[in-house]
């Protein structure tokens, strides 16, 4: 069977298509400026790479052109062979706790939680709405980002403040990044062989959440009622004092939402370091001895540090955490710096086995009380496995 | 030698006046509604106490009616007895590391400071003030909340905003509580009769913050910028997602201070209880099994522990965690329920010795890997000894 997952933005497409008989991926690609001047595509398959500056106008443009290439390059031989279509959707708020099956409501819904997340909810809509027009036939899941999360309790998703903002406006902790923990969570099962541990997941690229998990749920996760709370990000600042929200303002001049966005843009690593949200970057500022670099890096791990430690206690000990994402995947010396920090908790880290890349590995050694995992993440095939889990039932 | 602790708010003045050659309390009062109808004041000493509504138009006349009860109940026979005079002071930024005797410049920096500090600095200036009116022969001495903290690491005091903000504007972590912290600090070095110990000092009241202290020195504190930050208090939330404060701003129609307002008088453990901020109120609603007041209860509870556990790391391992204030010292089942939860870490608790109350007690049991003890906070008298500490010098 072959599954689309689907990843759309406000002006882009991205595209997996899965041959779920064996999980791998088919094609993959990218459409680009959609609606604007300059729009184009990349398509890669079987080692080859397409790209092409194309007019289109719309997301249904999009896809028409994808299904259009997916044919003519043979890719696939007709759209019958495409069983599903899944799409990542960002916010279902607290009553979505599981992928479903994309019907009207489902997109009612999309619209009517539009507040909590209002660049990226429209476009969920817009990818849907393109597929619908191209493909009416072929069934479509929502996997929801937020869905992994809302097993949470109510202690542990509330703010301490106004129950009122909770009750009447919706303000509570969500969570995201719930599809990349999911899978974390998943491959964690395949490797142990059971369901019953405690992991700490650690999603960690531009943006970057930890999630702490018993027994395959959620039970905290370090993003709030946005992505803007918990670590310290690439651009995010994670959780501050309010307080200096009204003080920045007036003497910046701003209003509260642009501060907001300098929290959510100008913050984190490049906020810190003046220089980039990159780690990559931060790293060799860091050799050659830059004083606002090398803060920024420690700010950054010590903060990761922090909320392990937090999970570890909550979860009452931890059999196991993983680093995932751009940073938690690539970035040797910051895993390396992380498990040294936890060295009180057991952690300890084999340096060989930290210097590898690309594949599932463990990193900590055989006398760690804690094994520590890095698995790349794969949120397309997740979207694609409960496509296909919800289309066959 | 004796010694006067004052701690001046806007309306209002409490004093303690020690005999330091036993750090005893010779006589101790307030007087409130300073300068508004219907003020009064209340002393008590030797087991008496003396109330009387009397016009105070000033914090001076405060001050004088002050020295002339301690003459006139026969308390102290002349103002020359009066050795010194130390005041609590809110804010010294990162300029002030240590007490100081109070000089010109000392009242300039703390006027300087106000924004810092909007309704103490000011307070505690009017406090100073009077004292130099009626006796400016006496020295007096100056205790900053702040200082203790000012040992954090860059890394630590910074926040992940844009350093312009740091730089320009003074946006940090200053910390609070330091005189209390300090306190015991100092009394687990004579419990311990040593100084190379890593202690936790949890200051649970209806403010809060934690503090790790490493070697005699504060290495993080949960209080940041304001005591809006870090665990969640009696009327504050603690460390909330800053995205939420346009959100509600909107809903309420409310700017930006009116929700650093609501954040700081309704919310924490009255915000989700919607009934009282009284950690004792409380616990009685829990025993009625009030849904509300449970989850602001475990909420309360995690927090804590959260940041045990953080700060439990960040010292590589921990050798005695302290409670202290209202909470900490006279709550037992909170904590009964935090040292529970701590159970990973090693910590037991002696349900017998943590029933006792008003004195220094460890309620770890013998096999705890980690001793913890609750200590009666005395900021006063922490005041006094820096008092006569530098008028000696």
């Amino acid at each position: 069977m072959k599954i689309i997952s689907i990843n759309a933005g406000s002006s882009s497409l991205k595209f997996s298509l899965f041959n779920m008989d064996n999980e791998s991926v088919i094609a993959s690609g990218l459409f680009e400026r959609i609606g604007i001047e300059g729009s184009n595509y990349t398509i890669k398959y079987s080692g080859e790479k397409v790209s092409e500056e194309i007019e289109l106008n719309n997301h249904t443009d999009a896809v028409k052109v994808l299904l259009d290439k997916l044919i003519s390059l043979e890719i696939i031989s007709s759209l019958e062979e495409i069983n599903g279509v899944g799409h990542r959707l960002v916010h279902g708020k607290d009553k979505y706790t599981n992928s479903v099956i994309i019907t009207d409501e489902v997109i009612k819904d999309l619209d009517e939680f539009k507040e909590f997340a209002p660049l990226h909810n429209p476009a969920n809509i817009l990818g849907i709405q393109a597929f619908r027009d191209v493909l009416p036939e072929v069934p479509m899941v929502g996997v929801f980002d937020t869905a992994f999360h809302q097993t949470m309790e109510k202690e542990t998703y509330l703010y301490s403040v106004p129950y009122k903002w909770y009750s009447e406006y919706g303000v509570r902790k969500y969570g995201f990044h719930g599809t990349s923990h999911r899978y974390i969570t998943q491959t964690v099962k395949e490797i142990f062989g059971r369901e019953d541990f405690k992991l700490i997941s650690c999603h960690i690229g531009n943006g970057g959440s930890i999630t702490a998990v018993k027994d395959m749920k959620c039970i905290d996760t370090t993003m709030g009622f946005t992505p803007l709370a918990g670590i310290m990000m690439g651009t995010r600042s994670g959780e501050i004092d309010a307080s200096l929200i009204p003080y920045v303002m007036e003497k910046e001049g701003k209003n509260a939402s642009e501060i907001i966005e300098d929290l959510n843009k100008n913050s984190g690593l490049v906020g810190l370091s003046e220089y980039s949200s990159d780690m990559r970057d931060i790293l060799e500022k860091c050799d050659a001895c830059d004083e606002k670099a090398i803060v920024a890096k420690n700010k950054y791990v010590r903060r990761i540090v922090d909320y392990i430690a937090q999970y570890y206690v909550l979860l009452g000990g931890a059999d196991v955490i993983v680093f995932t994402a751009g940073v938690g995947e690539n970035s040797v010396p910051i895993r390396r710096e992380i498990c040294e920090k936890l060295h009180c908790l057991g952690i300890k880290i084999d340096l060989d086995q930290n210097s590898k890349r690309g594949e599932i590995v463990k990193i900590s050694s055989d006398d760690s009380k804690i094994d520590v995992y890095v698995i790349p993440t794969d949120e397309e095939l997740m979207i694609a496995r409960d496509t296909i889990d919800l289309i066959n039932r």
